[in-house]
């Protein structure tokens, strides 16, 4: 029989109970919206000053060269590359998601010139639909969306020859469902379609074979489960038998095969620095080093294996204290990410409530609440207490309360 | 006669004299590289402090909110957009340079749907003609590039009808030249033509009147003489009346109408947010906040009045010390910006030893040796000094000496 006891036991020996301590929670808070907005590594403040005091403020334009600024793209790059199981070449870090969505879809568009369909998903994060309608419109030839919806249809009933590209979310941002990566890929091949796959809710806490799946193209943020910082800047992987061929019309001169020869015409760069752009803002770069530093020493198979104990027991809790409530993310773990959606018509006021008594979750509209479960520093001990809270909250009709009125959080 | 003394006694009565104080420039440092990247506000230190530990640190998701992260491309861009003379609800701080110069190209061809040509300098930054092919590629019409050159063409040999938009540099990154923005602008809408001006090396430095020109675009970056740090998100600004007419491609979500309506068409917003697409990196835009900050109280003429004096000094002094030396720059106060260039084949050699003593300028290829003027933080003894330092360089041949390998700056 579980109880608080035996989580605060489980606590003890989680093999990763020592990264909790890398972070900064505030005295008295249940973090469970790292899902949208990663807490603050301890290692972060030191780094950033030391950029801002000492490579800014006293190094000034010399730390273009000397304290690396020119190449963080590529090797910030290779750190979340390696979280993607992709090999050194294929990421940078730049731009934002949706930027680099819009990068990755132009390509995708411009490497099947005989297709003329993108497929999205109606339940994607706005963004991604957003930019495939930009991406279509700028393709230079006519394209079509078609979407799969989550009544259907199915990505079995859209794909056909005139396929060119799907844009899928890895974990859905409301539901927190998982998409099975290698099958969708394969499918998508055989049926000579190329896939964007959106990382941003499972990049940091599912494993992800970027390489061993022959994904095409990937990209996601890196201020959720990587904890880089409000809006840090974002990352694109582009597999390497792609790289030649792929354009995009951002044609900035960091994209330049030589950004200092000062060409007057555009002469892509041989690799996957074509997908860069324009200067990138360093101090920002520099949350995200500081954030990968402080992952130093976790694989990503045991932050996944923690993190599906965490929203199980979560899931079953509720289940338990709530009969009846209506948990929207699959109960079977191959097919959940890291976070849990319940759907609840007073769920606004109910996240707002729980926010007071020291519970951080956000809320979807029209109905959606949403925790995650972030595996370097969520307890078990925690995920018990936040289910308490929730029950004692939609028990007590906090919702009554005139006072829950202003919505918290972005992504 | 001019003398170090009458230098110094002039510093004395500068009326900006107590705004170096606001700057950190480093012991035994002549910063002429504040047009490539401003130093530090010494208040910026603070301000990116509590955005990281408190706002970040503390207060985690809530300050999307309460610290008005998501206001900031709005609010900054009011404040940039009064440097530029722009009334408020025209300007944005967001992105890069190279990505909104996409955005506003991209904009302008749009608004001009029965036109086909894009006219750019020969001579501009290159990022500038880069974004311009990619913006003509991803137009859906055909697009023919036309170049003003140094030697001609000029722009009175380009503009004819079929004219839709030309880009223009307000201050040329290499020579300094100060274009006429209010009789080109004239000549542009009077041909039927609009305007893209790209600030990067004016903003902060050169009087601009946005609104009083009735300029259509303009973008820039925010760390040159604003100093808002490396790599601070750059700014966009569209005329009010093309505002509901405008259309880009990088259509992300914090450009729709309604972001946190999630729904799955894209539907821009009404006015100047239209132009914003994701997600920004919040630590680096704070500096943005800091560094105009540090410029409260001090009105663009002042700054400019004060800017012409001290390269007027430069290159005078320079001619006396070292005559026949090729110096780029106008002479002419009406015709250049704050910085000065010379032509000189042991360029490179040269300003690297300028900088080991202690004179940071840089170099751009093939013989350019350029010194940006900042009036927020140069002195007159300053210019006094680093013109000396470079003739002394100059007349000791320091190009003999083989250390001098490395290039430092990046724009």
């Amino acid at each position: 029989m579980i109880s608080r006891d035996t989580c605060v036991a489980r606590d003890l020996v989680d093999p990763l109970r020592g990264f909790r301590d890398r972070f900064v929670i505030p005295e008295g808070i249940i973090y469970l919206d790292g899902n949208s907005l990663g807490p603050m590594p301890r290692n972060a403040a030191a780094v950033l000053n030391r950029t801002i005091e000492q490579e800014w403020g006293h190094d000034l334009i010399r730390s273009w060269n000397s304290a690396g600024w020119f190449d963080m793209p590529v090797r910030l790059g290779d750190r979340v590359g390696a979280l993607l199981g992709a090999a050194p070449g294929q990421t940078l870090v730049c731009d934002t998601t949706s930027i680099n969505l819009y990068k990755a879809i132009h390509a995708a568009i411009g490497l099947r010139p005989d297709r003329s369909v993108v497929i999205a998903e109606d339940e994607s994060f706005p963004t991604d639909l957003y930019i495939v309608e930009g991406a279509m419109k700028s393709a230079g030839r006519p394209m079509q969306r078609r979407l799969i919806g989550t009544d259907g249809p199915s990505i079995d009933a859209l794909l056909d020859r005139d396929v060119a590209v799907a844009v899928l979310s890895h974990v859905n941002y409301r539901t927190g469902e998982l998409l099975d990566m290698a099958a969708i890929t394969r499918q998508l091949h055989d049926a000579g379609a190329l896939v964007v796959w959106d990382l941003c809710h499972s990049i940091g806490v599912v494993e992800i074979a970027f390489d061993r799946h022959a994904v095409d193209f990937a990209v996601g943020c890196t201020y959720k489960y990587l904890n880089g910082g409000p809006g840090s800047p974002a990352f694109i992987a582009v597999a390497k038998t792609h790289q030649a061929a792929a354009q995009h019309p951002l044609s900035g001169w960091w994209g330049h095969a030589a950004p200092f020869a000062f060409d007057r015409n555009f002469r892509p760069d041989a690799g996957i620095k074509r997908f860069l752009c324009g200067t990138q803002p360093i101090i920002s770069m520099r949350g995200v080093d500081a954030a990968i530093d402080a992952m130093e020493g976790v694989e990503v198979a045991a932050l996944r294996q923690k993190s599906l104990a965490l929203t199980e027991l979560f899931m079953s809790r509720v289940a338990e204290l709530l009969p009846g409530l209506d948990i929207v993310t699959p109960r079977q773990a191959s097919l959940r990410g890291s976070q849990v959606g319940i759907a609840f018509d007073k769920g606004f006021a109910v996240v707002q409530a729980m926010i007071e008594r020291g519970v951080i979750g956000d809320f979807r509209a029209p109905d959606l609440m949403r925790f995650g479960f972030a595996p370097l520093y969520v307890r078990f001990a925690d995920v018990w207490d936040a289910a308490d809270i929730l029950a004692s909250c939609i028990n007590s009709e906090v919702w009554r309360d005139p006072r829950y009125s202003q919505v918290a959080g972005v992504t």
